[in-house]
């Protein structure tokens, strides 16, 4: 026979899967003696029975409510429905991960018409009794029959405005029945019945009430939005009631054993007296301090002190404990982690340490790796109001205020004069360059998560947010409509680029905090983590601020970057343009010092360690002018000017950019298939880096440079590479009569690359996994459409558990990363592998690479912390895989 | 000691890899007792020895050549350079794979000043001696002494000239001995050397240039287009040689065991009386039928004949021999296997088998499958003379001629009057359907393999060139302009759809035929075969010649060319740019019973085979007008006419055709994604299939419906998508009171979808793999761009072996097709598989799909045929593999 019930003392902290949360420290606070009113837990397995059976709670289950409902009677003394002495119980959801106010609870159950005068008597306090009755009737009439409380409020309004009170304190007991009788027609005139009487009906009807919270609108929602499982079911906790509204030697009161907002060791909390829990939810009083109990009832207090510290002992954590005082008694009605901001969460996490409650590892999984991003950013003040105008895509972390501009010329005018600007753009691009760099954030209407935009500002560390579709903007009359609302040019807002909502007005914002703590986790982190942390970067600024944060080489140095500066553009559009070798060579001749001269800086800035630089990868198309401006400026000149110079050349640029025009330009004529149709490209690149090389091997810095071939999908396009770069190399060498040490990889990025790992590890020292492109191709989806398509819609209906361009897709995408690694150290065993998508700034994808073998990790600057943290995670919970030496560059 | 060369007597037929062709069969019918002259093989690894040690001929293979040689100047009773009974041989090149006039041969090799006065007066002629040196000189120097024949042939004609000769023959001996002195001095002057006059020298240089032969560029290029590889090498045959020009008694000639165009069973062939082989195939005299031989030399006829006879035997194909008569002596000096049309490969296949020469699984085995395709379209008769304008993709085959038309509305009027049109588009869209189906052929200059004009083009039959990009198409000055040629509306061109070539005027073509012999092979190949074939077929007209090439069922009933009709455009338009639900139903339910017969009318007619029906796949914008038009349309009116009604009903459309509007459509909203977006198309869609099924269960007729889902990439997009098909079958099977089978299955054609096809058979009766999208996605190609931009450039460079659109990539592609299947099998053994891809249709990929276990393949009617007879090839060439029972609807 499957054990559906269990009393409080039959059950312990770890089987919260069984329990719940609240049911499993329940059991174990009564184990370890502290004070906690008995009951007992109604399993998560009956709750899944219960759905199985088409919401029926079954005979079995029924038979082991009434069984432990007789040793609840015992220990209390009390019987349920009792005339003289009756038992009054909780009735409380409990999951296994705690869903804070979504589901139903209904206190004081067992309340009749005739218990109610037995507490009256046996409470000596009548106004007590009748107050907690209409309680009752309001909350079981609430959550079990499904009334709006409306009526109730409504009809006690009338009562207190009959009576002339202000407040419900003033009503007496009298005034209470008089409540409990209307409140009954209530009951009556929605159900067309009597309100239930007998206390094993109510209790029954009670739990059905509970297990169907499980699945009522806000609690999907909530589960939905923090991933958790609907097939976990509640547990439902039936507990004996004591009660803090028995007189000024009563109260209840919540308190964390910390500080949760900074983390600091001292009790932190609040109480009223004379109260039960609602009213503290309620908002109607407000509660006193913690330590302000000291003066009420020392002794309680000095109790409940020693509870917390047994407590926070006891769990080796920082809880956050509820608690009732009857008439002087002080009872623990529950207790549970706290939760906490990052701030506190590092804090608390280091200071257990040093106080010797936790170890290092126990201290580095504490804190979630995702927290940490807001430390890294001005962040908006939650305490603060806001108007949220519209929302997008959180496209780049961090919120900043300023005035609109709609325009890069005057982002970078008021910029330079030290005005605070926000670029609102429906899109950027590389023409917008120079007013981003002088904007505090970006908002564009159109674009997702790798656009131009999001790519620029996340290396540049700026706020942005993208595709904010709401947003109708007016470039021309310098003007956003949202709705009814309008924006105009000088206005000021405020942008969150960690939840994508822009604000109206400015909103007070924190500044980011890197405590002494936040070092001291990160260093013990690095200890004890195995893969290796790169950061994305390229130019130097982001170089050196990917080395402050931590990382140990650059994963990622895209050179597309370089050739969008304004003074580059034509130069690139010459080579692009060129009919033949000759001419193109002569651009990139022009092209190949400005190359060498990036690669010096970000190769000064890392200091010897390893840059793993990519080669060109974009069609050549995005370095044109866009072709329906184009199109649309041709069509107007052959009506308006049909004879000028303007229009032949405008034809002819637009010819060039039809011929190079593709239908699916991410699966088009880019990444090495640029390489192999013109290697005098990847030629001249190489040139350059190898020059930079020289010039720093002469200044005496060491440098490591590492050369990555992009979107391989045979082995015969890289093999094709490699000796185009070796060849370089050999010629820089010997000119320079210097030598120097250089890789030579690939980005993994295409299925077929994977698949054929094994071959193509025998023209490669490194494999990357381009995880962006390679959830693009595995899905067959294009991240642009998708995610301004479809892609939330999926997500919505759970069609996808995550979106997989933020999360990565293990079964799929995974599989093939998996298959890379395998094949390719089957060939090459000391093969270095990484992963350079935006997924190695992911705390889930992090602990697969881990998991998958590979060597590093490579995100933006700003997640490094994050990355560094989670690999050392990974690292602690999967501590037996550990087999290979580490890469020596964490 | 490796064994680099061979006696005829120390070899047999089975050693082509080592002797080559020639040397292999040379060896054979030495042991068979024919009359070969003798000689020896210097093997295909000598060959590449030679090329490894830098073009060397290594000592120990100079000590065996000499060894043989010895061995035949015993044999012939002669000595190489022999003064008075010296022997002459001949030098040959040999590969494995034959590769007629592409490599090297030396003639007469031992001539010398000395020897050729022995040839004079053991032949007792003279004038054939002196002949026979100035031709052995002048080819010597020609291969060997890379001189240009030009030179020798500009002299010989000073010296005809000169003495008023109008021919060879009319030279004397004297004459001759001039000619001889003449050439020894070009050589002089070229090599500034003598002539060598070393028999042995000679011998040696001779087998190096024969070895350099193999890497000429012509042989390169051979290779290349007969997909031979480039590291099999030639071996080298040294045979003595025998002199069809020793007079009236001596001839020489080249016969066929059978008619090689017909494939009549008689003795084809030609021969020339006093003449050396290269007389023949100069062609400066006209050979005779073989059977003058009879009356010529009856006694060498009747042992050709019977030699002939034991040859066909022997070798059980028909045999191509070359023979020689010296003085009323027949040798036999070459035979192979004879090259045959597909017609004559056809006819000899089935003849043999029912002339108890060869078993039905040899003659299925005897055909190309390829060539098949020849004769199931007109083609363009080879004999004919042509100008071919240009080369585009060869997108559909057949040939067709007609006049010139650029526009869709003429190509129906003219067409509508009889008259013969080729439809000249930059490309089409659905609006030129009416006018593709009353042109002849379709040629386009841009658009891949897959462009709207290919793939309709295919699904008619019809003869289609597209991507031809040296066509200038002037559309409005209904001109073509291909370099400096030009041509007009009206004009008469000819097309070749299977080989892309545009030609001027009309050709002569071959009508298809389908004879008996054609059709029993067939049949034979389908009692072979395990694969079932199905065709790809989209409305009635198709099915039915699907049915009639042979076809199991359909493998893929497209449904969007159904919503191209222009009838249908304007209802599917308002379906797309309907604002919600409601409209789109309206605009749905006008579509339903139109989609409804078009699924009877294709139901009926292919009469109870299974019908897999794919839904809507493509994105929605395609179904608009194209984007930049309406863009040109839209910026001309806002000059011309600002305030007009059309105006504001463009932009509204642009404004839609943008949001629609999509970066890489291949990797879009589409397929699956439409239906979890828009589940009323689907739904709309399977209610009109099960009407459909209803109307012809009415009528008696049976019907098997397959539905699939296209683009799935994760098993929840199948499971929803597969709970609209199956409720709207219940409803549908309710309303009727009548019930029906159905199967509900998917494309595999991304490669989640192959990597999570164990979750993905769960949901899925059958899968059908799409390899022209699973091979975009998994190589990261758009087959639009990469064909016209990179991938013939990759194909010359070798960078991928072939066209991976053409022939499947079995190590990428093929790694998921495999995967796919046995994940899908390993949760539901018995799920069908099968293939819709293009490459259902290709011999190496129908092989594969065989070992990979699927089910069956599936491709356009036209390859039906080819398909049934490379099933049964995989199946007789992998027999031991067979462990599954086939699918009863081969």
């Amino acid at each position: 026979m499957t054990k559906f019930v269990y009393l409080f003392n039959e059950g312990n902290s770890k089987m919260k899967d069984l329990l719940g949360g609240k049911g499993a420290n329940l059991a174990e606070m009564t184990n370890i003696g502290l004070p906690v009113p008995f009951g007992f837990t109604i399993s998560t397995q009956a709750c899944n029975d219960y759905y199985e059976a088409g919401k029926k709670i079954s005979d079995e289950v029924k038979a082991q409510i009434d069984a432990a409902l007789i040793a609840l009677e015992e220990k209390a003394g009390k019987k349920l429905g009792d005339s003289s002495n009756p038992l009054l119980v909780s009735v409380r959801s409990g999951s296994v991960f705690s869903m804070p106010g979504m589901m139903d609870t209904v206190l004081n159950l067992g309340m009749n018409d005739e218990t109610v005068e037995a507490v009256a008597k046996l409470t000596e306090n009548p106004r007590f009794a009748y107050d907690s009755y209409r309680r009752f009737i309001q909350m079981f009439s609430n959550v079990v029959l499904e009334i709006d409380v409306f009526y109730f409020e409504q009809y006690l309004e009338e009562i207190r405005e009959r009576k002339g009170y202000n407040s419900d304190p003033e009503l007496t007991a009298e005034d209470w029945k008089e409540v409990i009788a209307g409140y009954k027609e209530i009951v009556k005139k929605h159900t067309k019945q009597d309100f239930p009487q007998d206390p094993k009906q109510q209790l029954i009807l009670a739990i059905n009430a509970v297990f169907d919270s499980w699945n009522n609108q806000r609690a999907i929602l909530y589960r939905r939005l923090n991933k958790i499982p609907d097939h976990l079911g509640t547990a439902v906790n039936i507990q004996s009631m004591v009660f803090g509204n028995m007189g000024n030697d009563s109260g209840t009161g919540v308190a964390f054993t910390r500080d949760p907002s900074t983390g600091e060791n001292v009790l932190y909390g609040e109480y009223l007296i004379n109260a039960q829990g609602e009213d503290v939810v309620a908002g109607i009083r407000t509660p006193q301090e913690i330590k302000v109990l000291k003066q009420d009832m020392s002794e309680v207090y000095d109790k409940f002190v020693a509870t917390c510290e047994l407590l926070e002992n006891h769990y080796k954590d920082m809880m956050d404990i509820e608690f009732t005082v009857e008439r002087g008694v002080l009872y623990i009605l529950q207790c549970r982690v706290g939760k906490r901001t990052a701030q506190a969460a590092i804090r608390m996490a280091v200071e257990m340490v040093k106080e010797g409650i936790i170890d290092q590892k126990t201290a580095i999984l504490r804190v979630d790796p995702d927290q940490l991003n807001q430390l890294l950013h001005s962040r908006i003040d939650e305490k603060s109001e806001r108007v949220v105008l519209a929302k997008g895509l959180p496209a780049s972390p961090g919120a900043a205020t300023g005035t609109v501009v709609f325009d890069a010329d005057e982002a970078e005018k008021l910029g330079n004069d030290g005005k605070k600007v926000i670029l609102v753009r429906p899109e950027t691009t590389p023409d917008d360059l120079h007013g981003m760099v002088y904007a505090q954030g970006i908002v564009t209407s159109r674009g997702g998560m790798t656009s131009h935009a999001a790519v620029v500002a996340r290396g540049m560390g700026k706020a942005c947010i993208c595709g904010c579709e709401a947003l109708k903007i007016d470039v021309k009359a310098q003007q956003i409509t949202v709705g009814d609302k309008v924006v105009n040019y000088g206005d000021t807002i405020t942008i969150d680029g960690s939840t994508g909502e822009v604000m109206l007005g400015e909103i007070p914002m924190i500044d980011p905090e890197l405590s002494d703590e936040f070092q001291q986790l990160l260093s013990w982190a690095d200890e004890a983590r195995y893969l290796g942390v790169r950061a994305n970067a390229d130019n130097p600024e982001d170089a050196k601020k990917a080395l402050e944060f931590g990382a140990g080489g650059i994963g990622l140095c895209r050179t597309e970057h370089m050739f969008t500066d304004p003074k580059r553009t034509p130069i690139v559009q010459e080579m692009i343009l060129a009919d033949n070798l000759e001419d193109r060579m002569t651009a990139l001749e022009k092209l190949l010092p400005m190359q060498q001269s990036d690669f010096e800086g970000i190769f000064e800035a890392m200091q010897g360690h390893p840059v793993t630089i990519r080669l060109l990868d974009p069609p050549m198309h995005e370095f044109l002018p866009d072709k329906e401006e184009l199109l649309v400026e041709v069509t107007k000149l052959q009506i308006t000017a049909p004879d000028s110079e303007e229009l032949k050349e405008k034809e002819f640029l637009l010819k060039k950019v039809n011929q190079l025009a593709e239908t699916n330009p991410m699966l088009g004529h880019r990444g090495c298939r640029l390489g192999v149709i013109f290697p005098e490209i990847y030629e001249m690149q190489a040139e350059a880096i190898f020059n930079a090389v020289i010039t720093l091997t002469e200044k005496g810095i060491p440098v490591k440079p590492e050369i990555m071939i992009p979107l391989v999908g045979h082995v015969n396009e890289l093999k094709l590479m490699r000796k185009v770069v070796v060849e370089t190399a050999e010629k820089v060498k010997d000119e320079a009569g210097i030598g120097f040490d250089y890789l030579v990889g690939t980005m993994i990025e295409i299925p077929r690359a994977a698949l054929t790992a094994d071959q193509i590890a025998e023209e490669a020292d490194f494999f990357s996994f381009g995880t962006n492109d390679l959830t693009q191709t595995t899905f067959g989806y294009s991240r642009d459409d998708a995610e301004g398509k479809f892609l939330q819609s999926y997500i919505e209906q759970k069609v996808l558990p995550e979106n997989p361009f933020a999360v990565l897709d293990q079964q799929g995408v995974g599989k093939l990363v998996e298959t890379g690694v395998k094949l390719g150290r089957s060939v090459k065993l000391e093969l270095k592998t990484g992963i350079c998508g935006e997924h190695g700034g992911e705390k889930s994808s992090i602990e697969f690479c881990y998991k998958a073998g590979l060597d590093y990790v490579s995100c933006s600057p700003f997640r490094v912390p994050l990355a560094r943290l989670a690999a050392a995670q990974a690292s602690i919970r999967h501590e037996q895989n550990e087999t290979k030496v580490p890469e020596l560059s964490k």
